[in-house]
């Protein structure tokens, strides 16, 4: 199995600004709730368990920042959310890292319970 | 397009530390480079450009408590890192990261820089 591709991680290339993007957990949290269809801020606080207000806020200026997510203001005031064309191209990958943690995510907890335990029998 | 999958993003549930263990970037990389062969200490410090001995170190011990990268010493003192099987199986989201990375990284890099040249010209 050859991965051409992944020799952007092992240099120091712009593409690992990319990178930088979806290792932050809320932004590909955030990606995902907005792949399904734009959303208030409201909306994103009901739809994310345990995200705040503000860091909310401040993930989705982030993805703004990086031309992944627009905010349209309608003019009844209203707020709404959506990806970019760009955005939408990050639906593959993080659906290849939610499928990834669907099925080994709890074989994760499993080995670090297991860790645990051996450590308080010691 | 569904992502039934998709559902562990937007609840609170163990599959979450899943996506944190990958939202590092470093352990990314190191898993990435473990995916060709195991390796040594020094030769993954001369693999990935910018990692520094201290954060290398860390970034294995990490994957270690998560279960998936193992250390083996050998005979001669010889010290080498391997991913487990579990490891292994981060390696096809890698991959789509990587591949995302590699044809949209550039196009963010674009529009960060079109905002920043933007803000200079006000």
């Amino acid at each position: 199995m050859s991965h051409p591709a992944g020799d952007v991680f092992l240099a120091d290339c712009p593409a690992r600004l990319a990178i930088e993007i979806i290792a932050d957990k809320w932004a590909v949290v955030v990606v995902f709730a907005l792949s399904r269809r734009p959303c208030r801020h409201g909306e994103l606080v009901g739809l994310i368990g345990g995200i705040s207000r503000k860091v909310l806020t401040q993930t989705l200026r982030n993805l703004q920042g990086y031309g992944l997510v627009e905010r349209h203001v309608y003019e009844d005031a209203r707020v709404e959310y959506s990806l970019t064309e760009l955005g939408r191209t990050l639906v593959v990958p993080i659906a290849a890292l939610t499928e990834w943690a669907d099925r080994h995510g709890e074989a994760v907890v499993d080995f670090q319970e297991s860790q645990r335990d051996g450590a308080d029998g010691r």
